[in-house]
C-alpha cells in the first residue's frame, strides 16, 4: 500500500478561501512540502471571491504565518510558485475553466459546508473533470457524509452519477492519526493480545472523546449536526470498528474496511422503544472551566436559546458475534468537558480467584491514550513490597513517541494518501451506511425531548451512569 | 497464611558468631524488631567461642554497626536485653544446657557449615530440644542441602531421626525476596497472563543471575561448590518452578509446593551422553570489571591452581506437560560477568503475519526484572510514527517499588515465616530432592574435563550459545 507519489498531479481545492483551507489544508501541504513529498504537484485553488492570485497568496501565507510555527519566507517562496487560484462557483459552465489548468492527474479537494458536496461532485462531472482514462480523478470528501442514512444514500447517488466509488476518498481524519493507525498495529504486531482479544476475557471497552472546548465559531454546523453526528458517527465509530475487527489475513486495504464493515453490520439493533438504555445527551450548562467561568450552550452566540442540540453523546453498543458477544463497547464524546482526554480503553475479566487479598479486584486495564499526551498503558496486578502476599495495580508505560521522532499530521497523511491513491484511511461508503443505520433509531427518539444539561467543566451529565452494565463505571476523564 | 507471631518463643543461632549471623541474621532481626515484630521473641546466640554475653553483644553491636546503615544505640538498647549467649559444642550434652533457656516455642537457626548440619540436628534431638508437645520446636536450615542427590538423601535421613517435616524449615533466600513472590501475584493476580502462559504463545523463558563479584571470602565453600550447586540447583530452579508451576486451585503452602514439585517432576532427563547439550560451564580467567584489572580464578587466594570449579553455569530444561512441551527454559548464573544483572524474561511466538515491516520480527518479551533494579517490562510492538505503517519495540515498564513502600529483606521474610510457622517459602524435601536429581547427569559428567575459560568482565564463556534452540539467543546482561 506504499505507492509512489505520481508525476504531473494538481490538487484543486474547492472552497479554498474557507477556514478548512487555511487552519489545516494549507498547513498540511506546506509540511508535505518541506518534507519533499509535494514534487510534481501543483496546487489551484478555487473559490467564489472574485480575487487575483496575488491576493489569495497573502491570504494563503497570512493563514500559514498563523497556523504554522516553523514558517520560512524562503520555503513559502518557493510553494506559492506551485499555487495558482480561479474564481467561480459550482456550476459546470465555471468549472469547467478549470480543465485547461489540470496536469495529468488530478484531486479535487471538496473544502466545502456539506450541503454543497453533491452539488461539487455533480457540477464536476458535467464539466467533464470526473475522466480518468489518461491520468486519475480523484475526489476528497470532507465530513459529514450525510445528515442521516436517506440524506447519505441520496448524497451517494449524487457523487455516483459521475464518480465510481474508486474515485471517492471520504476523509475521517482520525483515520489519519497516528494512534489511530496504532491501534491496527498494535493489536496485530503483538502477540500476547490476539488470543485474549475476545469476550472470553474482555469485560468492556470504552472509547472516549472529551473536550474543554465549546463551538469555537462552528456555532451553524454544530447547532444542526450535535455531537452523535460530530463525533460518533464518524470518528468514534471508526475508533470501535477497528477494535472489534476481525484480523485480516491479507493486509489489503478493500480487506480492511470490509472487515470494518462486517463489525457495523454485526453490532446489535438499537430497539426504538429502549433508545434510553443505550444512548444518553448532553447539553453544557454555565459552569467553570479552569477556574474561569463559561456560559452554557443556549447562551452561546448564534445559538438559539430552546436549542435542542446535544453537546454530549454517549452510546453503548454490542457486537453479536463470536468475539464479542456480550461485551459492551461504551462511546463518548463532549464538549466543556472538564478535561481535554481520549482513549481507548479496555477492561479485561477478574481473575477467577483474588488470592491477594480483598483490595485486588483483579482487573487489568489495556489503554491506548491518545489526549492529552499519546501513550500505551497495561494497568497490571503486582505484589505490594511488604510482609503480607497483597496486590496492587501498577501501570506498565510507555509514552507513543520518542525522540528523534518524525510523525506527520492526519491531514498530511490522508492528503498524501489520496495523492497516491491509498484508500485504506478513507471511509467506503458502506462504513458511512451501516454507521448511519445503527444510529437511526437514535436519531428518530432524540428529534423529541430535551438533552440532559451538565455544567461546563464536569464529566457529563449524570444520566450517562445508565448505559453501563453491572459492574461497569465510566473511567474518570484523566485517567486511573 | 498469615499467622500471627508467637508468644514466648526463643530463636537460638547454632553460629553465632559466624558471618551468616553478622552479615544476614542479626541485621533482619534488627529490623524485625525496630519494626514491632519479635513481641514476645528472645535471642540465644550459641557456638564454641567460650564468650560471655557481654563480648557476644559487643561482636554483634559491631557487625550491626557495620551492616545497618540506619542503626541506632537507643534501639539496640532495647534489642540486647532480648539477647542470651551460651558457648558450647555440637555435642548432645553441651546442646542439652539450652533446655533450660528455652521459652514456650523455640526455633533453631542452623547457621553452620553445610557439613555440621546432620550433626547439629541429631546432636539437638538427642538433647531433647525437638519436641514440641507444648509448644513449637523447629529447624531452619540454611543452603545448601546436600552435595548431590544421595548426600541430601542421607542428610534428610539424618534430620528425620528427630525432626518431622513440617518441622523443618530450609531456606532458599530467593523465595523471600520481593521480586521471587511478585512472580506468583504477577502471574495469579493478572487476568491477560493465564491464557497466553503456554507452550502455544511462549518461545523461551531465560532466567539469568549475573554478577560482577567474585569470591568475596568465600574460598572455602565456593570451591567445592561451584556455580551449578550454589546457584542453580537452588535459587534458579525455584524461579523457575515458579514460572512454570500449574495455576493452584486454594491458595496454601502444600498446595503450593506440591504443584512446584510436579514441575520438577515432568522436567525431560538430561541423558547422560547428551549433557553438553543440556548444559554449559565456564571459569572466568583474568580481565577487567569498571576499568579494573581483575584476576582470573585459578588465580584467587587460596583457589588450587588447577581448580576445574565452574565459576558459570547453564542449563536448559523442558517440561514435559501439556502447558510448557517444546518450550525451552534456559537458566544461567556466573560470577566476573559484566553486569549485576538478574531477571526472568519470557518471549512469546512470532506474530504469524508481519504485517508492519521487514523490521517487525513481532516477538514480545515480558521481563521481571530484579537487578540492578526491579521492574515489570512488557517489551510490545507499536507503530513508528511516521507515513509508513512500520512497527518498532516500545518498553511497557513499570518500577516495582513506589515511593512509600516498606518493602521487607528476605531475611525479614523469612525469619517472621518460620517464627509464624508459615512454610510457603520455604523447601520441602522433594524439591530439593528433585532438584538434585535432574542434575545428577550434569555432576557426574562436570567431574570429568575443564569449564571453559571467559574473561572476567564479559557475558559469560562463549560456549553458552551452543543450548540455544533455533531462532533463540541468550538475552545481553543489562536488557534488550
Amino acid at each position: 500500500m506504499n505507492s509512489q507519489t505520481p508525476d504531473a498531479t494538481t490538487l484543486v481545492i474547492l472552497g479554498a478561501t474557507g477556514d478548512l483551507t487555511q487552519r489545516l489544508l494549507m498547513p498540511a501541504l506546506y509540511r508535505l512540502y518541506t518534507r519533499g513529498h509535494l514534487e510534481g504537484v501543483s496546487l489551484l485553488g478555487y473559490a467564489e471571491k472574485d480575487w487575483k492570485r496575488e491576493e489569495f497568496l497573502a491570504h494563503l501565507e497570512q493563514a500559514l504565518r498563523r497556523f504554522v510555527p516553523e514558517f520560512d519566507p524562503a520555503v513559502w517562496g518557493g510553494l506559492r510558485e506551485r499555487i495558482a487560484y480561479r474564481a467561480g462557483d459550482l456550476s459546470p459552465e465555471k468549472l469547467s475553466v478549470l480543465r485547461a489548468d489540470l496536469t495529468e492527474n488530478a484531486l479535487f479537494y471538496l473544502a466545502l459546508p456539506p450541503d454543497l458536496f453533491g452539488q461539487a461532485a455533480e457540477g464536476l462531472g458535467q464539466a467533464g473533470l470526473n475522466g480518468d482514462n489518461q491520468g486519475f480523478r480523484r475526489l476528497i470528501v470532507e465530513k459529514p457524509f450525510g445528515y442521516d442514512l436517506a440524506s447519505a444514500e441520496a448524497l451517494r447517488g449524487q457523487m455516483h452519477r459521475f464518480w465510481r466509488e474508486d474515485q471517492i476518498f471520504r476523509i475521517d481524519h482520525f483515520l489519519g492519526k497516528e494512534t489511530t493507525q496504532n491501534l491496527l498495529v498494535f493489536r496485530f504486531a503483538n502477540r500476547f493480545l490476539e488470543p485474549i482479544w475476545n469476550a472470553q476475557h474482555i469485560a468492556q471497552v470504552q472509547i472516549t472523546y472529551a473536550e474543554t472546548l465549546g463551538l469555537e465559531g462552528r456555532w451553524r454546523y454544530y447547532d444542526r449536526a450535535g455531537a452523535l453526528r460530530d463525533m460518533l458517527q464518524n470518528h468514534l465509530m471508526q475508533l470501535f470498528t477497528l477494535m472489534a475487527l476481525e484480523p485480516p489475513s491479507v493486509w489489503d486495504s478493500e480487506v480492511l474496511r470490509e472487515h470494518k464493515v462486517e463489525v457495523l453490520r454485526s453490532v446489535r439493533s438499537i430497539p426504538a422503544a429502549q433508545v434510553d438504555d443505550f444512548a444518553v445527551r448532553g447539553q453544557y450548562a454555565a459552569g467553570s472551566l479552569g477556574g474561569q467561568a463559561v456560559p452554557g450552550y443556549r447562551q452561546e452566540a448564534h445559538i438559539p436559546p430552546a436549542s435542542t442540540t446535544e453537546t454530549f453523546a454517549a452510546l453503548k453498543l454490542y457486537v453479536d458475534n463470536w468475539r464479542w458477544r456480550g461485551v459492551p463497547f461504551y462511546l463518548r464524546s463532549g464538549k466543556r468537558l472538564h478535561a481535554d482526554y481520549a482513549e481507548v480503553a479496555l477492561q479485561f475479566h477478574d481473575v477467577p480467584m483474588r488470592f491477594f487479598g480483598p483490595k485486588a479486584p483483579g482487573c487489568n486495564w489495556l489503554v491506548l491514550r491518545m489526549k492529552p499526551r499519546e501513550s500505551l498503558e497495561l494497568v497490571a496486578w503486582a505484589k505490594i513490597p511488604g510482609l503480607a502476599l497483597e496486590a496492587r495495580p501498577v501501570v506498565l508505560e510507555a509514552p507513543y513517541e520518542q525522540p528523534g521522532d518524525a510523525p506527520y499530521t492526519a491531514y498530511e497523511q490522508l492528503l498524501l494518501d489520496a495523492l497516491q491513491g491509498d484508500r485504506t484511511h478513507f471511509l467506503r461508503f458502506d462504513e458511512v451506511e451501516w454507521a448511519w443505520r445503527i444510529l437511526e433509531p437514535v436519531l428518530a427518539a432524540w428529534k423529541l425531548g430535551q438533552p440532559e444539561p451538565y455544567s461546563a467543566g464536569s464529566e457529563g451529565p449524570l444520566g450517562m451512569a445508565r448505559l453501563m452494565d453491572d459492574g461497569h463505571a465510566w473511567r474518570p476523564l484523566g485517567g486511573d
